[in-house]
């Protein structure tokens, strides 16, 4: 991994027609967040859920590129004809699509020289000049161009292959991350809790989660921070609070 | 729910930190893109996700309110301070954020005025003119305002609350769909169903899926269409493919 900047950021756009009609539970942007913020300190600024259109993904890609350091888009990489991504991201950075030689190599090798078919050489074609993100899995890779990281859509084989994307990257700042869980109603608390957030509202960041849990409902208060001195502030302050209001906690 | 109409869409929008930073699997996505799809004929083209910044919701908002004819927002309309969805929707249209009387009703009504405190009075805070999702779970109403649908983010209330959406919407064309569970690789089918789509490129949507299934490989091949005619159709190309290939199915 490359050197340290201090804010990183990064989008996901998750592409596939699967997601948006409500087949298939998308279970890739809650992988890969967690991935990048506590592996490599990025955060993920915005998610999308796209459809297979050429149009719409060569829009997104534009507009997401621009925006956040980097982008990693899963789906569409496969044999069959809704498998759009990598023609889509060409047309995006108008360069050629063409095959890559060594995913070429690697896929000749796995599959084989008489079973591979035109279906299986269509995921040697790549964006012109992209790298290659190597698939431990199923030898299909993904690839690197510019700042956009393409990935498969299926959950398994994308998971086995995040760690070859390290190398491509940027790292941020580590991300610290507390939680206090309190049995207690948000709107007891949420006066107070907006004070601690407004006295440290550039250096953490408070969320609070309703929870239910073998019966009795819950706050689930999340502190997140580049500065762990800064998130033990935040918790002193959130641990006096508790105690005058004689809040239980699951975990103080 | 109002009178149909042919082609009816929407887009999600998340709102929540919780999401982004992997700590949250998002269950919204899925149980409202099933709802959208086979209970009212309404497509789901986007899902975006993002965090809870006013100036980020206020655009997204302003952009998917003008490209689709719904937008349903997740999140934000509870009583802390990282809840700013119904503020940040009244910025985005130049309303007024102020207490909506039903909703201060059913609150007052629902806590008691002894324990009607700030922090549940703002959940009655919405912007001007907007109308009530009710909530049959915790009393805390959605609202509806111009296109724009807001709900809680904690799955088990939204569910609770998604047919009380019913009444505002206009109802799609049903949309129809089939799959087909068969034995193979992607890459043995992708050049004839890539044949079939094409031949129905306007009528049918045909998704491929690889699956794994008790210790075996294959694919789902996933047919959409508003024609039910159509999508017998598409079904008889793919059975007769299956046959000359000799491919096994899960389902026929």
């Amino acid at each position: 991994m490359k050197k340290k900047n201090k804010k990183v950021n990064a989008a996901i756009l998750i592409i596939g027609n699967e997601i948006l009609s409500g087949r298939t539970q998308d279970k890739n942007t809650i992988f890969i967040t967690n991935w990048l913020n506590y592996k490599c300190g990025i955060s993920v600024n915005e998610v999308r859920i796209i459809p297979d259109i050429e149009k719409t993904i060569v829009k997104n890609i534009l507009e997401l590129s621009k925006k956040f350091h980097y982008v990693f888009t899963t789906g569409g990489i496969g044999p069959t004809h809704d498998d759009i991504t990598a023609q889509s991201i060409s047309k995006a950075f108008k360069v050629k699509y063409e095959y890559q030689k060594d995913a070429y190599k690697i896929l000749e090798n796995y599959y084989g020289k008489k079973n591979f078919n035109d279906g299986r050489k269509k995921m040697a074609k790549m964006p012109k000049d992209a790298k290659l993100i190597l698939n431990p899995s199923s030898a299909a890779p993904g690839f690197i161009i510019k700042n956009v990281l393409s990935l498969p859509g299926v959950p398994s084989i994308l998971n086995s292959m995040i760690e070859n994307c390290k190398k491509y990257l940027i790292k941020g700042s580590k991300i610290f991350s507390k939680t206090l869980n309190l049995y207690t109603v948000e709107s007891n608390i949420s006066k107070q809790l907006g004070l601690i957030q407004k006295k440290y509202k550039k250096s953490v960041d408070i969320g609070s989660y309703p929870f239910f849990r073998l019966g009795k409902i819950g706050v689930s208060v999340v502190m997140r921070s580049d500065s762990r001195n800064n998130l033990t502030k935040v918790e002193k302050d959130l641990i006096k609070l508790i105690q005058k209001l004689k809040i239980q906690t699951l975990n103080i």
